[in-house]
């Protein structure tokens, strides 16, 4: 394949790295469908938003012949967990020291500013050297808010983070942690 | 255009027939907008979930040239309200009596019973004779329980929705029905 040069950066996908078969997007969707299964939580990943410039009509339906992506202003991840809304975005970065904040929009860090206004549960989920953190909405705006930079260091996702550990069944079980974090007074 | 007879069902679209410039879509993101402004809602409408074929690289960025709508297994708006969980869906009918619930799928009937067994807040947006109703998932769900039709009769709409009336700003304020039904004792 031939792409124009200046693109180029594009193009990289930075799961291609990694040896595992999984990526950490298949991994959580595993992990919602089992919530569903068990009827644990509904917990669903919101489609990609495109623009749709062009469709046509063939035998099988409508086909979108030209679209493009478009920028999300909300996060990956979004549902219904024991009566509460929770909303989550999970990124992963090969850089070992350091998480670049250009992962997270800016109109994606004001939403999360919002959600915690109005009382849901929010979070993102970090792959970093191999690991799986669960980062607060509040201990990342935190952050963001006493720290000038453009990365979060790795040393603080450790330090604030919650390690989420691999299992079988589910793959990534994040709502342990939400658990202990947001209903320990119920449990 | 030249489309093959047998599809021809599937272009039309049923808002043509309506003088309105605006269709319930656009009343509702607008109503939706709103509410972001103010900070009384974070309610967005989710993308249509597609399936994409074929990408390209262009100056633009990474575009798609091939893809296809799937169909959906929740409510088109979801989102957070007062600290709870709010999804809902709207659809326009140009029938006069009734409306049909082959615009529900059944993926979404069985995913309306579960946000309302998982606590959530979770109706429907009829839009019928030019009027646009609330209907509860609940009543939602006992007439499709109790009546074994194809449709729900207008007159029960009328009997069991709750009027959402055109205003200017918000277009259509359905949180106010809310509000009076599921947080009337905290108001």
């Amino acid at each position: 394949m031939n792409y124009p040069n200046n693109i180029k950066k594009t193009i990289k996908n930075p799961l291609s790295h990694k040896n595992r078969g999984m990526d950490l997007e298949d991994e959580l969707n595993l992990t919602n469908d089992y919530y569903l299964e068990i009827n644990k939580a509904l917990i669903y990943k919101k489609p990609t938003p495109i623009g749709v410039a062009k469709v046509s009509y063939s035998k099988e339906g409508k086909v979108i012949d030209r679209a493009f992506f478009k920028e999300p202003s909300t996060l990956d991840y979004n549902g219904l967990y024991r009566g509460k809304y929770i909303e989550f975005e999970a990124k992963v970065t090969m850089n070992h020291t350091a998480f670049p904040l250009s992962n997270i929009h800016p109109h994606q860090i004001n939403h999360i500013r919002k959600v915690m206004e109005h009382q849901g549960i929010v979070f993102l989920v970090i792959k970093i050297n191999a690991l799986v953190y669960l980062l607060t909405g509040k201990d990342f705006i935190n952050y963001i808010e006493t720290n000038n930079r453009k990365s979060i260091k790795y040393a603080y996702i450790k330090e604030k983070g919650y390690l989420i550990n691999y299992g079988f069944r589910p793959i990534l079980d994040y709502l342990k942690i939400v658990d202990n974090l947001y209903f320990k007074e119920e449990l």
